[in-house]
């Protein structure tokens, strides 16, 4: 695979990825960072993606500091010891922070360098394929307080990201299954606005998902699964740009699947299910709110509903892992996302996704669809 | 005293500054911010400014968090306080945090604000001289960490900014030195920069210092005083518009007296000198600098240095709570405000200030300096 860039500006920060093989070697990440080596520099990994970070470090003497894997790790006891590390390390303003892992990692390291001093150098190497499509790119960062998720955060994009693909040869394969529910996402987001690149082959078509199948990584990574991670990039990328701090309705729309997800996680207790599990449920549910509303076409809302089942998730409602419809409803009502104080629906239309205000939507209906109960 | 108000862009932020005789209403506060009460609103403050808060509050029932007062208290725990309480209030993305008191509240309500959601609405009532000739405008937040100061922080400017003169009539006599240091410092910067107001009147000029004083308000605030804080907001202001996130050299100018000033603090043990103390005790230091560097001319340093004095700084060398002049000089070498590396000292020149790099002086002028040894 041959290595590919892009360049996205999202408010002021310039933010460049790089779709490559191989991890990238410590000159090239201090170079392109622009990074002072006498300002200092830190690794932060957790203990899944410690290999990665020390073959990166190879025999150089780079300060690593290692955090519990998981999402119960993330949590102000680890930004504390990143903060802690990159001060033993000797970081300065212009020190460089390296987040090396998953979403959990790369939130977290971003945070700590956003913070450190008031705003320190970052880049990020990303080794899961959630990352690769979701996390990495965009520039939130954030840890859970309260046992709210993402409570505290800020904007702060890294100057370089990194994807190797060699990364996701050790992936667990409930990792894949989280991550594949957000490309599924991009896919039906994906349109016009990745034109600029004429390489329609790139396209994460639900097509092309369909061909490709769960993945199967016996034989390496395959090629088409690389062309697709690179076509998510591109694709939250620009609607990123369009409206970076989520002030527009532009971002918004990649929470598709998001709302109803997110009550869902809830509703089966934090960490019953993962998180790409109830994202999958959830666009189900978009695509059946979509076509009640007269919103999203019935073939769209039918190519949908089948890829995610060709990918093994669950597509029926009430969901298995459910409790209680009223705590569902619950958790509805209480989603951060809400903007001024209303609460947003992402629905598929013909082409892309459109924002539904709930203001339009009975709560018994939305009920209806949770159970289940809705008369087609 | 009539209300003034001032318009200032940090970056893509707009913070509008209002200097006034008494307490803003409730009402005035949501108004000007925007805010949409469904999200919530949130008072903070600490016990010495808990009456502020609840005269501001009348009848109203708002939440309140009260903190415990002092440097001591600026710290995570304080900004998990801030979040809960947030949260508890019902506070959402919308939701309205208002920052009551002392540069210590100021900095915590704004970078509380700052992260809760990755950024909520900010409003900000300053009670000290020190906040409204300094800290509450410009936006740099933060709290201590790991025993240094503002370790953690971001930049966060509130959208209002209130200074009622009220709030200074119970302020201890130590704070008035404290922020009195940062005033003379002002007077040291105005210049040009600040023309677009004519009213010359109320320009921070060295003289007008000496006129009005060390202040005594036992017949109420003098009105000079207030027109040398608008004046100080409108330099500090205006510099801080040039360059929001110190990324040129125009902000430095704002850490005149400071260098010298953070090591003298960390010489004396951190505590024992109030930071005003120190910064004048600094700004005589930087002016023996720069007439050993042929940039402050002699008149010029005559004239601070005597303001200084006046007001009953300490301005001779060494310093009288300073221990050691080794660990004062290890202080200065750890400074975090060096910039790629490099210390950097602010020196008066004929007008104004300019920085000067470390790398120009011999160490042993540093010391000869800090220990009064040396031979004009
Ligand atoms: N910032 C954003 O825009 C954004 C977007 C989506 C999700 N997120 C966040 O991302 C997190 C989820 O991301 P995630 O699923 O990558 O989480 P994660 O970082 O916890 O990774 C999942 C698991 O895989 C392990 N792992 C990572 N890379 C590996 C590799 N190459 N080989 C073997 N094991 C590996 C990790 O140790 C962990 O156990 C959540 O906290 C979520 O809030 C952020
Ligand atoms: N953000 C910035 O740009 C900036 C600039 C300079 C200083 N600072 C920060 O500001 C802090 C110092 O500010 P400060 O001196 O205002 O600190 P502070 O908030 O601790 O106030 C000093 C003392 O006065 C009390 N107090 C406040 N208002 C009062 C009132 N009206 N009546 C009676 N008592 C009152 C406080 O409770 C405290 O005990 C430091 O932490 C420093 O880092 C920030």
């Amino acid at each position: 695979m041959k290595q590919r860039d892009y360049s996205f500006t999202f408010g002021q920060a310039l933010s460049q990825v790089h779709i490559l093989e191989q991890f990238p070697l410590p000159a090239t990440i201090l170079e392109d960072s622009g990074a002072i080596p006498s300002q200092g520099i830190l690794l932060v990994c957790d203990t899944n993606t410690e290999y990665i970070a020390k073959k990166i470090r190879g025999s150089q003497n780079l300060p690593l500091c290692v955090l519990e894997c998981g999402e119960a790790g993330k949590c102000w006891t680890s930004i504390e010891r990143i903060i802690t590390a990159a001060k033993s390390a000797g970081l300065g303003r212009d020190g460089l922070f390296v987040g090396i892992g998953g979403g959990v990692i790369t939130d977290m390291t971003s945070f700590a360098a956003s913070v450190y001093m008031r705003g320190a150098r970052l880049c990020l190497i990303s080794t899961t394929l959630l990352g690769m499509v979701d996390a990495a790119v965009g520039g939130k960062t954030g840890f859970d307080l309260l046992g709210i998720k993402n409570l505290a955060g800020t904007f702060f994009p890294a100057s370089h990201i990194y994807m190797p693909m060699d990364a996701l040869k050790t992936l667990p394969s409930g990792e894949w299954k989280s991550g594949m529910a957000e490309l599924i996402k991009t896919a039906v987001l994906d349109s016009a606005i990745c034109n600029e690149v004429s390489r329609a082959e790139t396209q994460v078509s639900l097509d092309k998902l369909k061909a490709l199948g769960p993945v199967s990584i016996a034989n390496g990574i395959p090629s088409a699964l690389g062309e697709l991670i690179e076509r998510a990039v591109l694709v939250k990328g620009r609607i990123v740009e369009a409206d970076p701090k989520e002030q527009g309705t532009e971002r918004a729309l990649l929470n598709l699947g998001h709302t109803f997800g997110h009550a869902l996680e809830a509703a089966a207790g934090l960490g019953k299910l993962s998180h790409g599990e109830a994202v999958a449920w959830g666009m189900v549910r978009s695509c059946e709110l979509g076509l009640a509303l007269g919103i999203t076409p019935e073939n769209r809302a039918r190519e949908i509903t089948e890829i995610i089942a060709a990918y093994d998730y669950e597509t029926a409602a009430p969901h298995p892992a459910m409790k209680d419809a009223a705590f569902f409803m619950q958790a509805l009502a209480g989603d951060k996302k809400k903007k001024a104080g209303k609460l947003t629906f992402v629905v598929p239309d013909a082409q892309r996704a459109v924002l539904v205000s709930a203001d339009r939507i009975e709560p018994q209906f939305l009920e209806q669809i949770i159970k289940g109960e809705l008369q087609h």
